[in-house]
Parts: structure tokens; sequence; C-alpha cells
């Protein structure tokens, strides 16, 4: 072997290379277009960058997560008990908690064997549509919605299908068409309530028309529910899975939002489905089979919690909706003052708002992309592209920063609106990048 | 769509199903092996398990991670500084600090570039599997190894070979049959150094042999670091990086188990390619963008990783060395006591030993599997079976337990073997389960 190897094989040519579907998969995902923005951004300008275009207000003093919930991760930590691997579906206490958790907003109760420990609802997300892969399978996604899904049916070769939200009906789901593009071979439809990136909280009726079209197409419901709870208009909260007799939901969720600890990665999958038509399709068993393949979420963050589900008090949740109340009017006031934006409807719920960009307004701007990538050279202002969440020159802003940061950011983003106004339309500021 | 719906839809047949592949790619995972032997306890035994079947002390007193690795990710979580999303490679501290840290071992400086934080080694293990996927690669795995890379090889649609470690000698790597077996569609080699499960640690002479194939054959080399530095015999820890000029290696590695904290989910997956290799060939490109869609590690053990691999005391490092040496020797020992058990080697690294099962002096024990599912239910000693490492008729044994604990278990393995002796060979002392 040695002489063979000593002559010439050094110029062999390298047998691996990457992997095209990776590539593809991820190029659509929230991240890359935010790391795209933030490459963009000027290292001159001496302001603070205003991140308006992800959902992770952790950073903020205002948000900063319940002390409840530090001190059971914290408790849980130094406990010792919870260093080693935890059983691939979640430790027993975790799965307990999250049943019992859930069971409240429901008609039946959950059992442990109903909940799936995830590290965060991404993870969730990527099981169950692993779970849901064969050739030919095609699910239904909301536009706008959140693109890992496309992300991952890409990875998985599940063909997506996209249904509108209606955005002068509420941004709720358009049924008829929901009826229209599925087929034989649609297995799932996925909705996200309360809703990002849209902000609406749907109403009972609605969810149970949504069930009863899904049962009427034979497919089940994945319910993304990472939002739970953060509502703060007139609808309130229901979750998916009071109409999983009708049709089975898969209700995915986590600790990220309602507790804001995205970093936490502490998210479970739950089977809500009281006729056990998952288990009789060997969903349920899939799920475990992806699990016992996967890594988990840290046990000692499992450990805790029961505790911060339990100890968390009514105090933290009421400000933090208090303040999402506010960040949302204020958010939605201010953008209602930039002549080229129109907000279809002032969020109800979740983080996030949507604006329509009116292009004829503005002068050198060719969509959203150019919008977003020119927002973030010129004023160090991040907002996410609609195109990202399949909606063309849409614009979706996050409220949920800290007040003084977000009216800081509505002002720049209003004066770039302004400078880059169309000269028919109103007296130009300035076409020119500013020095 | 409201008449059609309730006239007998509900009859309708759902459309979705369970996935085959993770069905079949899950079955191979040592942990539903370990599931399996659970779910044969007797539970009427009051005696306390004893798991010899994974490599997991962590629960063990004697084996509680350092202080000051508690201590870095107490600290880390109560700054409220990692509360948020990580960037998807992994913090940019965190990568720093990998870098460093493993650079003490090399000829050459890693960049922070070449780091990539991932939950776990698992999921390092799966990112560089899914990485490698194309139709009909296939990788060069050892036998015994660890299923993880099967499971995954099977998920990716990576066809899989084994070469066969030798153990008479040393466990070393069958080189010869390494190069029989390898194809111009073959994109990888696997090892595993310190050896899983077969306790070997190799010298500089083979790795670099093992690294001069790799070129020969244009692969690179998957170097499956978890038991870095838990070393106690002659030969010194030395990274299969060392040689990553002669052929691109992609180290994995965690604070899992030198740490003694799997429970924490913080590994890497490290480019040791000094030559760009990598990157060249669109390898770091997909790694990048497996960990875009991929959930990650919790944020605030990232966040405390630097101060984990800088401020860990000396003290502690020796005395886990000591611990692992002194459990080895004596676990050896004892399975000498044991006449149906052959070890070829004592244990000089990692947490395992393989001892081959003599069947012919056992009666009634059908095979490893049998005899792990008997040892379970009659003496609640758990015990991994080789099969599920590649090997039958092998037993891999941990020694990575309490001593106390340990001197225990290999006790009552060594009653159950002599109760199961066969008659010719020894005087019975009883062939019927224990009362």
């Amino acid at each position: 072997m040695g002489s063979e190897m000593e002559n010439g094989n050094s110029s062999k040519k390298w047998s691996f290379k990457g992997n095209e579907l990776l590539m593809k998969s991820s190029a659509l995902s929230v991240r890359s277009a935010l790391n795209m923005l933030m490459e963009n951004l000027n290292p001159d300008d001496p302001r603070t960058v205003i991140p308006l275009g992800h959902g992770d207000p952790s950073a903020f003093p205002s948000f900063r997560t319940a002390p409840e919930a530090e001190k059971a991760v914290s408790d849980a930590l130094s406990s010792a008990k919870y260093n080693g691997y935890a059983s691939t579906v979640g430790i027993l206490p975790a799965r307990k908690a999250v049943a019992e958790h859930l069971s409240h907003d429901l008609p039946y109760k959950l059992s442990p064997d109903d909940v799936f420990i995830t590290s965060g609802c991404y993870q969730a997300i990527e099981a169950i549509l692993t779970v849901l892969a064969r050739p030919n399978a095609n699910i239904l996604i909301p536009k706008p919605g959140f693109p890992y899904y496309e992300a991952r049916a890409i990875f998985s070769d599940i063909e997506y299908r996209y249904f509108d939200l209606l955005p002068e009906k509420d941004w709720e789901v358009d049924l008829d068409e929901v009826e229209a593009i599925a087929d034989e071979n649609t297995v799932a439809m996925a909705i996200i309530n309360p809703g990002n990136p849209c902000g609406y909280v749907y109403k009972f009726e609605h969810l149970k028309r949504i069930a009863e079209t899904a049962r009427k197409l034979g497919i089940l419901v994945i319910s993304d529910e990472v939002y739970y709870h953060l509502t703060f208009g007139s609808n309130p909260f229901v979750p998916m899975g009071v109409f999983g007799s009708i049709a089975p939901v898969i209700t995915v969720g986590s600790i990220s939002k309602r507790w804001m600890v995205p970093g936490w990665r502490l998210g479970w999958l739950v089977t809500n489905d009281p006729n056990n038509i998952l288990k009789q399709y060997g969903v349920v068993d899939s799920i475990i089979g992806f699990l016992n393949i996967s890594t988990d979420p840290a046990t000692f963050i499992q450990g805790a919690l029961s505790q911060v589900l339990e100890m968390t008090k009514a105090d933290f949740f009421a400000k933090v909706k208090d303040l999402l109340r506010d960040t949302a009017e204020l958010c939605y006031s201010k953008l209602k003052e930039i002549s080229c934006l129109t907000c279809p409807r002032k969020p109800e719920g979740g983080l996030f708002v949507m604006a329509r960009l009116n292009l004829s307004l503005l002068e050198n701007i060719e969509d959203d992309v150019d919008f977003c990538l020119k927002l973030s050279k010129e004023e160090s202002v991040i907002v996410l592209p609609g195109i990202t969440l399949g909606v063309k020159n849409w614009l979706r802003v996050t409220f949920a920063v800290e007040p003084s940061s977000l009216v800081d950011g509505l002002n720049r983003m209003k004066a770039f609106c302004e400078r880059h106004a169309a000269k028919k339309q109103k007296k130009v500021v300035s076409s020119e990048k500013r020095p």
C-alpha cells in the first residue's frame, strides 16, 4: 500500500461533496434572510442596530423571563439529578407536566404518552414533517407563514402547496382554496395560531371549520401554537386540540415565546387525538422512531419544566401581555404614519405585524428584499422581507422589542421611506444615501 | 362544503401514515436495545438495577461533574445574556473556545470558523452523515462500533460497509480490508478513538496510516473523539486532526464524556483540514446548511462553554482518570473470573470493555441478546448485546459506574453465568430461574 500511496495519489480527486438538497432547503430560512441583512449593515453607522426582524425579545430588559423559570432551571442544574441522558421521548416528569398544563384548555385530558419533549418547537416541526414523508405526499401550508415548514418539506421531499390567509377577513384560512388544492396525496395542513406573522388569534368557530375540512379531506392538522396565550385583543386563545375528535391534531409548541427564552430550546409535540387515529396509522410509532435517532433538549431544562409551568406567577404573564398590547398599538400607529405601508389589521396576538409595501410610492426600491437590504444598510434597522414568508412586497415587523428601541426603529424606517419617496408623490428630501 | 362533509365522510380513510424509513433506522439504536432490556426487568426483584449497558456515569456520586462546569452554566443562565436564539453555527465565543481548546493538541491552529457547535456529539454525527448523502454513496464504519452511524446512514440513504477492528491486534483498524471494500462511491470512513466499545487508544503511527489510506482512497475521515482524553493506559490521546493535512478530517466530540454531562447536549463538529479541501468540495457550506435547518444546543450552555473548558481544574480530570483506571482494572479482572467470557484486552480508554461470549459453556442461552434479556430479568443487570454494535455473541460492559455497583453487577453476572453453565463443563448450581 505504501508505495502506491506515495507516488502521485496526492493529486487524486476527492470523492465526497456537499449536499445540494441541504443547500436548497436551507436557502429558505428566516435565519438565512436575517443573516443576509445583518451582513449588509453599514459598519460605520454608530447607531445601535434595531432588530425588528425576528421574534426574540429576550435580550431586552422589559422582556426578561420570569425569575421563577430561571430559578427552576438553576435548581435542576445544581441538583445534579439531570446531568445524564434523557429518555428519547422526554423525561416522564416533563411529559406529565406538559400534559397537565395543556389539558387546562381542552375538553379532555392529555396523557403523558401524548407528549413528546423536543429541542424547541423547531425540532417538533422537523419531527412531524419527517414522519409524514412518503413518495408523492404533499402538505398544505399557509401563506404568509413560517418558512421552516417549506425548508423541512423540501428536505423531506414532501411537496408543499400554499393556501392563502385572507388579510381582509382577519387573516382567516381560505378554506375553499384548501379544498381546491388538496388531493389524495395530501397528508396534512398546517396552521399557526396565534398567528406568525399576521398577529391574528383565530376564533373557536373558524378553528372548528378547519378541523371539519381536515376531516373531509382525511388529513391531519399540524397546529403551531408556539405563541400560545400571547394574546392581547378580544379573541381568547383556543387550542386546535379542542377539535382533536373531529380530525387528529398534532400540536407543536414550546416555552420559547411565552417565557421569552427561545435559547433554552425546550418544546413539545403533542398528539391531540382522542380517537387514537394517529397511533392506528403508525404516526405515533414514527414520532418515537424519529426521536430515537435525534438529539434531545438538555435534560436539566427538561427537569425544570414542571416547575417552570407550575410556579410562574400570573403577574409575569399579565405584564408581558400588557407590554405586547402597548408595543403592538405603538407599532401599528407608527406604521400607519408611513405612507408607503399598509397594515390590514392591528395585531391581537403573537409578536408580529404584516405591512404591505406600496412600491409605486417609492423610488429606487425594486422589491421587499431591496427595501430591507437598503433599510439595513442606511438605517441599521432589520425587518424581514415578506418573500421569505411567501408574500412578495410585504414586510414582517416585530413589535416585541424594548419600547424605546421600537420607537427609534420605526422613526428610522419612516425617515428611510420619506427619503426614498417617489418624486411625483411628495417633495423629495433626498433620494441619495445619507452621508 | 358543509353538507358534503356531514354525510358519511366520517368514515373516509385517513391519508397519512408512519414513515417506514424512520422505523428501520431507529430499530438499530443502542437506546432501543437498552429500552428492550429495561422492559424485561423483573419488577419483583427488590435489588437495584445495575446499568452496565450505557456510557453515562453522571448519576453516580463518584462521577459528578466538575463544580467549575456547573458554576459556569449557572452563571451564564443568571446573566440573562443567553436566553435568546444562537447563531445556527454556534455563538462565536463558544466556537472560539473550542478552537483554542482543541488546538492545544494539534500542530496547527484551528480557527473559530472550523468549529460548529452542535447539540451533543449525536447531532454532529447526524450533520456529517446528512451532508455526505448522495445517490449511491457509501461510508466505511468499524465493527464493532457505534450503531448511531448505521442508523443515520440508513436514514440518509447512504450504504454502509463494515471494516473489522482486530481484537488480537489491539483492536486496530484492518486497513487492508478498508482498501478492499472501498470503491469509487466511498466518501468517508469513520473511526472512534478512544474506542467505543473496545477501550483502545490508537497510537500516532496507526492514525497516520489511517490518514494515508484515506488519502489514497480520496475519502475523508470522520473521527469520533467523544471520549477524548479519557485515557488511562500507556498510549496518550492523539487527535486524528494531527493528520488533517494528509486527508481532510471531520472531528466530532463533546463535553458529554470528559465532563460526565451527556445531558447537557453540548458538542461540536470540527473541520481539521489545513488544505481547505472540505470548503472547496462544498462540505463546509452543506454543514452550515444543515445547521440552518436544525435545532441548536441551549444558548446559555454555549455561553458557558469557554468557562467550562478553561476553568475546570486539572484535579478533576486526574480524579476521573484514576477512577476509570481503577474501575477498568476491577472490571477486567472480575470478567476474567467468568469462564464463559473472554476479554481480548484490558481497556485503556473510554468507558467500555468488550467480552466475547462462549455459548458452548452455557446452557439454554441462544445468543448475546438472549443472554442480556435473561440477565436483565434474573439479575437486574443491564449489559449491551454485541449484535447492537455489529458483533454477535459479544457483550459491551461499561466500567464507568460507582465501584460498589460495579462489583455488585459483576458478581450478579458471575452468579448468572454459573447458574446457566453447561452441565458437561462444570457442576451445575441450578439451571432454573431463581425464585
